[in-house]
């Protein structure tokens, strides 16, 4: 399958109109079949629209975000809803923690805060080059505890670094890149795809996924929730993926006491943390906290995030332009509150439930393990086609926990089976998250290679999580 | 009264934290003097943080966006509403109209049609220096009748234009100020003062204020409405104002017919339109349109801007990222967002409705024309104190609304009277909306001269909306 272009041609390219045609025409098709009995026209609509923005953001003639916009718009227009619920959505505290968590990254890359946390695990763990990712790893997997921006974290604090590493062993691009260069993208990444995977804010699209999960099975993923599921497989894929990487493409540099040394003077050059960066490290952990024990608090997600992102703007750690310039959080921000709208809307429209119903004649007489695993696996080789966790997700992730709650599976295990592939699976290609373009685009390994280790470390991932998973969360009670 | 700053201080600024101080006192000494009876405990800590809010966007700790979003957050973690409740503004329609009219004006500048209009009507008008005035100001108002981000319209395309005219004449700031300069700034930005007040577009907060009138009085003031009981002291005023600023304040240069040249050479160079201005034109008109026809149609005024958005987003004429990058659009979105949800609530709460049997037995045997008129001058005079129109419209709009109906004025008048002077206003200060600190930063015009002249103008200004308006609206049957 060829992967779908993650940059968005000019508006004259022929290809572009094309992909527009194709995704009205296959919003008209479905309009033409007609909704089924007992689905409303206005449901039925929605569904098409649903569809081909999916389509839309797969095939992207535009930007993922604006195609969500003229679904929003395409649904008020046609009077599908009215005006305030099809943009309900903007006002959903789950749009608005992930907006706030944005905010909150920016205030992390801002201060240097995320900086100084890695140049303080390269000091204590960089003396060999797999210590080296081992640090990288940690930094990131402690940023996503709270910052779903991907791309803020693993690009903008650890890519740097990661590159000046290399630099710092004379590996560049070409002949020098095996030295320690392309070890270091190449495991970096795997291991930021697990760190993604570990919690609700591993990126951004978790959240969305989270709920899905409740709006079809019910089960509510809590922050601590997916934490405690994902921590044990989690750290233990952390802590092998570098380990068997070393082994398969090792870096001729094993040795890396200069990074140390490097890592050290770095700390000197930014003296005492400033008063920004103990701001934000407080910040940082009570809203770790909050999220953690929301259960005795009741305080929503949203707004402790809300609450961080305004200690933030008090103090002065973050200026008000940082908020309003963070381009970004305004790009999440629009299509996840469009799709986050829709989805709910098209839940209620019994569209799912009828789906359930067919899945559940077809999968008669299956085991549920088979059903789910042989699900799962199709879910997640499925990303080849995908570049983006979110396309994939929107388009996959509610008729394949539809189908496989049919062959009776239980709940929570199908949906944690499903939300961390949601994750994993961006480890196969170059363009399966935001982040992978840039690690591979570091032009370190060639994409023969990448799509090599990347299909390793699927294998190594999926036995992890497929064997040690499904133990870990029967001891904690979420099934059998 | 000394101007409120418009900046924001340092945060370490002790003058800021005075001010902080001052807000939660505000708050605190309300909710200390607990819920009058017949309101409900949450009611009344509504209304304390609201009050902290508007004491706080004029105070301006910290921006006016920012405000806000401290107060939606103080309204969610005490429980005041529930978090959805509390964000609930970020889908309102009227919200996102205003959001989606600030991408349209991008359009406008990114493309060149609004310095295009400007050139058209120089080169037609501008033999003379008050004829400059009359194009410059022309195309302010062609502009601000959809476009509401007044810093765009009058800062972005008309002040740059502006600035050059003097040059062109050699007026610079100092001893050639008085050769053309001073008089072009004075009367540009006292007539945009008039284009604000003239359309429900003309300034972000008319929409707001519309919204204020809806709640209080139940008058509904559509677009059409706004601008049909607008258009006729609107245009009076615009051809009287650039004449009275002539006789008491004129520019040495009278005639200048280097500036119809310089419109040509610039037409000349700008060159036929592109595609993306006839996309651009093709929008305004078509918005605008549906906008006056409302009533037949249906088509709710956000959505028919949001499709203005989505099809200058696929035919490229805006960029994604031009969206994304619209700091001003979000800015507004923050704040405008907040307040609407607030100021809903706040009537739900019925202390509004408690203010007005207060108000209404002091009132008492008042004539209602002495009410209005003494109450629309004090509401007028006021916004000598205020570096926002809305600010001020927040905070003293619907009071004085309510006074005004309890003495017994015809909703209608009420509303229509209230809702032109808070832009009409404007015309006072160097601070009085958003563009004045623009024209009057270019440094042509003294403060003394500033403040002289714009006195004189709400003088003229007053003299015709009070006067011709309360006729105009008595011919279209809206009173009386």
């Amino acid at each position: 399958m060829s992967p779908p272009s993650a940059t968005t041609d000019a508006p004259d390219t022929p290809s572009v109109w094309w992909r527009w045609l194709l995704i009205v025409g296959i919003a008209a098709g479905i309009l033409a079949v007609g909704a089924p009995e007992g689905i409303t026209p206005q449901g039925w609509r929605l569904f098409a629209i649903f569809i081909a923005t999916i389509v839309g953001s797969i095939l992207r003639p535009a930007p993922a975000g604006a195609v969500v916009l003229f679904g929003v718009c395409a649904i008020a227009v046609t009077g599908t809803m009215t005006p305030a619920d099809s943009l309900k959505g903007y006002s959903d505290p789950l749009v608005w923690l992930v907006l706030c968590a944005f905010f909150i990254s920016r205030g992390v890359m801002k201060t240097g805060l995320g900086e100084r946390i890695a140049y303080l695990f390269i000091r204590a763990l960089g003396r060999r080059s797999i210590g080296l990712v081992y640090a990288l790893v940690g930094t990131d997997t402690v940023l996503a505890s709270i910052l779903p921006s991907n791309s803020a974290r693993a690009g903008g604090v650890i890519f740097p670094i990661t590159r000046s590493l290399a630099h710092a062993y004379d590996s560049h691009p070409g002949v020098t890149a095996r030295r320690l260069g392309a070890y270091l993208m190449v495991a970096v990444y795997q291991c930021d795809v697990i760190a993604c995977a570990m919690f609700l804010t591993g990126q951004a699209s978790n959240v969305l996924i989270a709920r899905f999960a409740q709006e079809v099975s019910g089960v509510e993923v809590s922050y601590t929730t997916w934490m405690v599921a994902g921590i044990v497989p989690g750290i233990v894929s952390l802590l092998v993926v570098p380990l068997i990487l070393f082994r398969l493409y090792p870096p001729e540099v094993t040795h890396t006491p200069h990074a140390t040394e490097l890592a050290r003077s770095a700390l000197d050059r930014m003296g005492k943390p400033s008063r920004g960066e103990w701001m934000m490290l407080l910040v940082f952990v009570v809203v770790a906290l909050l999220w953690m024990t929301t259960r005795w608090h009741g305080i929503n997600y949203a707004v402790v995030a809300l609450l961080g992102v305004c200690f933030l703007l008090v103090t002065s750690v973050l200026e008000w332009d940082d908020v309003l310039a963070d381009r970004a959080a305004w790009d999440v921000f629009i299509w996840y509150g469009g799709l986050v709208r829709m989805a709910e809307a098209l839940g209620e429209t019994g569209i799912t439930k009828r789906f359930a119903e067919v899945a559940a004649s077809v999968t008669v007489g299956w085991a549920w393990g088979a059903a789910l695993i042989a699900l799962v696996l199709v879910y997640f080789y499925a990303h080849y086609a995908f570049a983006s966790i979110t396309a994939h997700a929107t388009a996959m992730f509610t008729p394949f926990l539809v189908v496989v709650l049919a062959a009776g599976a239980p709940p929570k295990l199908a949906v944690l089976a499903l939300a961390y592939a949601s994750n994993l699976d961006a480890a196969l290609t170059h363009y399966g998250t935001t982040t992978a373009p840039i690690y591979f685009g570091a032009r370190y390994v060639s994409q023969r290679e990448w799509w090599r280790l990347g299909l390793i470390t699927s294998l190594v991932t999926l036995a992890i999580w497929g064997i040690l998973g499904p133990l870990w969360w029967r001891l904690l009670g979420m099934w059998g």
